[in-house]
């Protein structure tokens, strides 16, 4: 099922919450995902203005329904600022997280993350995600919150990977939003997008970094697994 | 500046968050305000199926600015379930609670009630509150966010009330959204509307109560401060 999610609470406990980013969240049907998560105010952060992002292919995570109402999801990041940037303290095991639905429709999520070894005490996380309409994204502010009734199974989705000696990377399209990820092998240099396809053309609300130029300019639209695009292949059409 | 909230969260802490209502708060140019809070589920609350609802005109909330992303607001509720229904341990005075903009562009309100007395132990809260566009409102699912930097300057503002005899109730219009609260006097009957103006007809999501019938059914328009509208007088317009 294709998932569009806004942040809208991070808390590392027992401190209080905030949101200090512009977060989405994109999962396509077959389970590829990307999650971007830029500041929205860069001063401080010039020179790497994201909280994190993180994605991967599908077998980077595992989900399973606990009840009607929570999922358990174990995600390995294959792709990872803080492990590309060799950040100190950083959990690199999978991470187990919980999804709890509530009664509103937004989505709870809380984990547990080990920075300082297994062996050592945990920093429990929460936090929120709403539920957006991927064909009614326009902008970060600009879209229609996803009723939990609504049919999810109309919407594109739309996934495209590369992995070869230069480059490893994934963008995933689902409904009118596209997110990628790049990374420059053996180089901390990393490039992202975050784009809406507005009918007829894409507006972009990131592109950073050195090659932005390597991602795909087109998304939608009669792709077909397997198909060369650039250097990226179609994993999902 | 008119002002229209979703609820994203609540807590009574040391509790976990949720949210198990459907509650928008609105707020007119005057400061004329309601805020109506539907449980979502209404299984065991057919009675009553709201969490709590609450009005009042301007004179019953006190803002203030105490940095520029932090505001103070004291309420004292004029209309108020908890009240009308005689609901046990429950704070009547004034409670102070602060609003914190998010970078994120949300705002956390945190407070503190003491149901128990001023010289007990009080009880702590967060609710976080999503700013709405409130011209694109069109259902409790469908709008867009507002930006920080909007100008909320242009949305129609307007308000209805009435204190006779017999009944109790405002009606606050901001933008295409529409909530009232009305009470008849001496008993324990209350009526609430929420509907958006769609260009043409009012869309209601909620209608409840035996009195439904006196609140206005047209509310935009043309509307002039002083004027009779069935038992209610414009106020704001």
């Amino acid at each position: 099922m294709v998932q569009l999610f806004q942040r809208k609470l991070f808390q590392v406990l027992p401190n209080p919450p905030c949101e200090t980013t512009s977060t989405f969240s994109s999962v396509t049907n077959a389970g590829h995902f990307i999650s971007l998560r830029p500041f929205v105010n860069k001063a401080g952060h010039e020179d790497f203005p994201f909280e994190w992002c993180f994605g991967g292919i599908s077998k980077y995570s595992q989900a399973s329904q606990l009840d009607a109402d929570t999922a358990q999801i174990i995600f390995t990041m294959e792709l990872d600022t803080n492990t590309i940037r060799k950040v100190e303290n950083v959990d690199k095991d999978p991470v187990t997280t919980k999804w709890a639905t509530w009664p509103s429709g937004d989505v709870e999520e809380t984990g547990e993350v080990f920075p300082f070894g297994k062996d050592k005490e945990g920093v429990k996380f929460r936090e929120l995600w709403q539920p957006i309409n991927p064909d009614t994204y326009e902008t970060e502010q600009k879209f229609n919150i996803l009723p939990r009734s609504a049919d999810a199974s109309k919407f594109a989705s739309i996934a495209l990977y590369v992995n070869n000696s230069e480059f490893h990377g994934l963008v995933t399209i689902v409904g009118n939003f596209v997110q990628g990820f790049l990374h420059k092998k053996g180089t901390e240099s990393m490039s992202f997008i975050r784009a809406a396809f507005n009918g007829s053309k894409y507006e972009y609300s990131i592109k950073f970094g050195p090659n932005v130029d390597v991602f795909p300019t087109k998304f939608h639209n009669g792709v077909k697994v397997g198909e060369k695009v650039g250097v990226f292949e179609v994993i999902e059409a």
